[in-house]
């Protein structure tokens, strides 16, 4: 029997960064990835193998980190967690003991058997395995009409690849609008239009109702009988936890089969942690259970359980998602944090919003300026920031973390008005138009009006 | 007589500004600037008419904003101002009387009266000024060797635009590395290498002792008797306010002949304001006076200044300058927020470091990838972050502002570690190895090993 003082199951982000952050956190102590695939893909990295990197073997996480870091790594799949041993047990038959375990065993792919025909060849969800991955990648090379399905961030990405392909891609959303749960309608409505410049067939508000074909599939039927002639379906329909296992252990889950942990990412049993897509998020602004899985989110979770996995030393507890996202679809980067207007509002949140546009290079005639769009939103009267969406060029990517960090921080519309920034003429917007200052500023002046009543100037 | 509510003098970043705050702040108000120019230069843009846009009428401030705003314009140049009728009266015998009043006369820079020979034709400062800037441009087009003086960023970056025409360009600085101010040695070495193979002679601990010529410069003398043949001289020595305007009106400046403001820009004059370069600036963590004179901080006292002249609205006071800056050097971005380690060591704070490097896409197969690499300090007791220096692609011109917020925030190594953050594959780092995160850790671990003594895993 294997022993090892803190076991991590799983080898994607969340399983990697909890196994090296407790190798810095505290030194010279025994600590085993255990994982099922050889290899481990890039996860949001996935979508590119198919119109950038045509080629999985450029889309895998490297083990540099892990072996420089002395941790030891078994390829092979857990099929057991005896808690009452504190061991667990492989499908090779290995025991392995334990004294603290991480659990960060991911999502799955959720496949659609209400949907009839779901079960025809060539229809693929985006599964993380590269065996799997090789052979959609062939199917997508060989296909000329593709129909994506789901118009979240994989479902958007797969279809902008493919599109770059050449091929023929139909992209259908169930709601009104594709990346819905990170945008409003000014910027879903811009991403759409630039999908449909670029030659995808856009559907949404469609319902899917059937697959058809008699072996592989050959249509896609919506709402309405049209029929979408198809020779590829990939699927977009979102995650589930991958959980099984921990449930199978005893260890507590929701009603969506996620494990419960605390703010410290601590399950049920002392001794185990969970973090990353198998483990619940809750919502930063209401602590209500999000849908929200990823790599970063599971980042965040695997430092405070690698840093907290033996004592209470990283008091910084998870004080829940802020859903920070961004992606890149022809050119434009988009990216948002925190909750959008149409959630606030749903939420019940009394809000002011500032709106801002203007070019990220000073002056405006230098190379490669592209135009900037930033909506920001803040409690209204305590004038606190509940979310932040904003597209432009690649500077977007990382602006969009400014404001993750002003949410994480409880900053206020004063203070990221106010705030101090870097600009350079070659790289960011000019001193007097930056977007987040100048955001800011407008969603405070739409509160200023009032104040200037009785106001002898 | 002309009667204004709020009058600015002066107008670029930090006049632009105060006057368009104030507007969208006091709604209806009467908003009048005066400036001295008919256009006004982009001031971070100067360097790069040189070697990029070839043309001064590509770097000018676009009045749009000004003019939607419904602020009035005068082009003129303020000679006096006299507090007690509280008015101003200008080279074209106009007189502007104001209710509140912004100064906003920015800098000038400092001419080395002391070097024998400054007084020789082909020796240019850098004014902001359009017609000299033209003249300058003629001068730079024209000549074969070019000498710049400072390796500052104005120096720095004019030294590489006017390498990009091919010219041969020297670059002295007296002391030891370039952009000394802004970053410690590991980041000037790098800065230096890259100007060194992209063929600028780049002379550091190097004073100058003599310009030599008959009527224009003809060679620059160094200490120890080196010529260095020269047909254009740039002078980047840095910059002094411009405030002789107020100091005349009994306006109260310091030593350096800043304005003295408080941390609402007020100067002792209860209905004078002043921002930007003629104002005085003090360090965000010591309170004592520092020398950073850039358009960003002038935007900011501007808000400040905007908001509050004729009521505290804005009731974020300016609590120090965080010197937060990026610029760009033959395709590498560099940028720094806060203090330098040497300079924290000097004011003697107790420090721990966290460095890291990565690549800016993931997996680094992607187009496009460029390393990363950055180092953060924070007070070793505290945690709290005391500077931030970051090199790499142009991600990193706002990954600075990340860092900036950051100090201004108070924000904490354990709060860096743990921030949530957006990434993807074709705009950021892996979430495995977000370069803020990483360095936060890196920089406890550090403090962490003594933790483990005793603990019983």
């Amino acid at each position: 029997m294997k022993k090892t003082d803190l076991l991590v199951i799983g080898g994607s982000a969340g399983g990697i960064l909890s196994a090296m952050t407790a190798r810095k956190v505290y030194g010279d102590i025994d600590i085993t990835i255990i994982r099922d695939t050889e290899k481990v893909m890039v996860p949001c990295g996935i979508p590119y193998i198919y119109g950038t990197l045509h080629d999985t073997n450029k889309n895998v996480i490297p083990d540099a980190g892990i072996n420089e870091a002395k941790i030891n790594l078994m390829v092979d799949k857990v099929v057991k967690i005896d808690r009452a041993e504190k061991t667990v047990i492989t499908e090779s038959n290995e025991t392995v003991a334990y004294k603290k375990l991480i659990i960060a065993t991911g999502s799955l792919p959720i496949v659609p058997t209400f949907i009839p025909g779901h079960d025809l060849e060539n229809i693929y969800g985006v599964l993380k395995n590269q065996n799997y991955l090789d052979r959609l990648l062939e199917k997508v090379q060989a296909a000329n009409n593709v129909t994506v399905i789901g118009g979240g961030f994989i479902g958007v990405e797969f279809a902008e690849q493919i599109r770059l392909l050449g091929k023929n891609v139909t992209l259908i959303e169930l709601a009104d609008a594709c990346l819905w749960q990170a945008f409003d309608k000014s910027f879903t409505d811009d991403i759409e239009a630039s999908m449909k410049e670029n030659g995808i067939k856009l559907m949404t508000g469609t319902k899917v109702t059937k697959f058809i074909g008699t072996k592989a599939v050959e249509a896609v039927e919506v709402e309405g009988g049209e029929q979408i002639p198809t020779d590829l379906v990939i699927l977009g329909l979102g995650v589930k936890p991958n959980a099984e296992l921990a449930k199978n252990a005893g260890i507590t889950t929701n009603s969506k089969g996620a494990i419960i942990v605390d703010q410290y990412t601590r399950t049920n049993d002392p001794d185990i942690f969970a973090v990353g897509d198998c483990a619940m998020k809750s919502c930063f602004f209401t602590g209500q259970d999000v849908p929200v899985l990823l790599a970063s989110t599971a980042a965040m979770e695997a430092k405070i359980a690698g840093s907290n996995a033996f004592q209470l030393r990283l008091v910084r507890a998870n004080k829940g998602t802020i859903s920070a996202f961004s992606t890149k679809i022809f050119g434009k980067t988009v990216a948002a944090a925190g909750i959008t207007e149409s959630k606030a509002n749903n939420e019940g949140f009394a809000t002011m919003i500032g709106e801002f546009s203007t070019l990220d290079r000073h002056p405006g005639s230098l190379p490669g300026a592209q135009k900037t769009t930033i909506k920001l939103m803040f409690s209204k009267c305590s004038g606190v920031i509940l979310g932040a969406q904003i597209s432009g060029g690649e500077g977007v990517a990382e602006m969009i973390n400014v404001l993750s960090l002003a949410i994480q921080k409880g900053a206020t519309a004063t203070e990221l008005n106010t705030m101090q920034v870097a600009t350079h003429p070659l790289v960011t917007a000019s001193p007097i138009a930056y977007p987040v200052n100048a955001a800011a500023m407008n969603a405070i002046a739409t509160n200023c009006k009032h104040l200037n009543e009785g106001l002898v100037i």
